[in-house]
């Protein structure tokens, strides 16, 4: 089977942990470790992963050192996204035989102009400021910003992903067996613009939406996110908390998830069923291997029918 | 035919520029323009690039702030390709049909834990440093560091390049006509620990070292450094200095050229040149169309005879 594993940002980075190079290269062989069984039944495998705590780090150490202006998003994904394929490629490697070939490959995306997401940024990125600094970032450098808490923060737009262009090396690549590591943060967002040249954009793409446009391009069997949760819960939280074993998208659509946190991944999960008639499927990292025959993880498909539980 | 084009450090940032983003991709731009007419006459291209300024850069944001320690080179590396390889793909994107697939991948090199270059690191990286702050850090981190005028630098290893991993997947998309950015600053190092694993080093592989290994191993026709000099010369600097039109390796042995200027690069045009019996071109950025064919740089080859001058 062809497989889309999708690793959440704290894979590589848990919560509360320090952002050392020490740190993300421990989870990065936690995560290989959950992976390379796929190796051993044969998969197809293509890993996409989030990188908004390496974006963040980034932006704070550019802003701290003054003599060269910080770089812009696009830019600094690029960057992120060399350093995490290299610590997955890296421990991957180690875990399979000698003779995988691997390839890590840049991931530009293409998104609309005229999205609407661009006249309503909501996404939080870098540093929290206080309410006067934020105020003077954004006069300087055209910034939106919002509060958060009793801090405030840049926001930017999170618009759709709409084409990715190295779909074609991509499913090269699979043709020969190669595991691939792209579409690292959502892909480096990029638009036309008006002289018809593709520039770079201040924006971040959903990752979990943009790895389910990769998996539906390159006709993936399965598309997974793997995330710190085990399932997808009706009633997170509450006594009556109940974990999703399978649902069809429609069926999905009959409950409400909260937009910073399941929201996202369960209507990827939905969007990639629905136009491919493959199954999503939103697990735990380490149970991954499982997820993908059905036994554990939510597993969201056209034919699964009415809302089952565990 | 099948080209290597190696990208000089100066091709990304010219000598004294301020290393914003927006000079990278200015030049990134002109990269792109020059490289451009290589796709018209049908080449199979792969482009490497150096990285030192970008990794420069990196290590002095990631020093000036404070709370998470700075990365080791290994990891600078990878992200710098990220963000270089990206401003080129996207440039020279801009300049091709919009069919022509594109694809830059991320390159680990193997070294030697043997190779004598780690008993004696020479290769300057970083900040300048007053001597007791740099005593004080090559205590702190187990640094080797050096004089360079009236202040002190780190230095690190520079070994020779013994097995691109990525070989084969590059290869591949060769076969399909992709433009391959790969072996970016001369590839992240790394070796085999005494535990078998692959993991990073801090040391730095020459650039055109690494380039003239990837050209052998994928079959190059051409491998091609493009720098800021129109040729290589004789004499340099002086009233009777001479530019080179060809000459074989053996006929380049008879002069010396200057480590820190031609000598790295006519070392590895050299290499190239035995190893394969293909040959090697030196030249300007800007000359690379008519490099190929013999009419600007320097072309190194077996069958090139004695020097022969312009």
């Amino acid at each position: 089977m062809r497989v889309v594993v999708a690793l959440g940002g704290n894979a590589l980075l848990r919560r509360g942990e320090k952002m050392t190079a020490e740190n993300q290269r421990k989870n990065a062989r936690l995560a290989a470790e959950a992976l390379a069984p796929l190796y051993d039944v044969g998969h197809e495998v293509v890993i996409t992963h989030g990188n908004g705590p390496q974006v963040g780090l980034l932006a704070l150490q550019g802003a701290a050192y003054e003599h060269v202006e910080a770089y812009p998003l696009d830019v600094l994904g690029a960057e992120t996204v060399g350093m995490i394929g290299y610590m997955i490629e890296q421990e991957l490697g180690n875990l399979l035989p000698y003779e995988k070939p691997f390839a890590t490959i840049l991931t530009q995306v293409e998104v609309d102009p005229n999205d609407p997401a661009f006249h309503d940024p909501t996404k939080p990125i870098g540093p929290l400021y206080s309410k006067e600094d934020a105020e003077r970032l954004a006069e300087e450098k055209g910034w939106s910003i919002r509060e958060d808490g009793d801090k405030w923060r840049r926001v930017v737009p999170s618009p759709m992903p709409k084409h990715i262009f190295e779909i074609r090396p991509i499913k090269w690549l699979l043709d020969h067996d190669v595991l691939v590591i792209a579409a690292g943060g959502g892909g480096i967002p990029t638009m036309y613009n008006e002289e018809k040249k593709l520039v770079g954009v201040e924006c971040v793409i959903d990752k979990d939406r943009c790895s389910g446009l990769l998996a539906k391009e390159i006709d993936a069997d399965v598309y997974i996110m793997a995330t710190d949760a085990d399932a997808v819960y009706l009633d997170w939280g509450t006594p009556s908390q109940r974990a999703i074993k399978s649902a069809s998208p429609d069926a999905l659509d009959a409950y409400g998830f909260a937009a910073g946190s399941m929201g996202p991944k369960v209507e990827a999960a939905q969007t990639f069923a629905r136009e491919t008639g493959k199954q999503a499927v939103i697990c735990a990292l380490s149970d991954v291997p499982q997820a993908i025959v059905g036994e554990k993880g939510t597993t969201i498909a056209m034919n699964a029918g009415d809302t089952a539980f565990y």
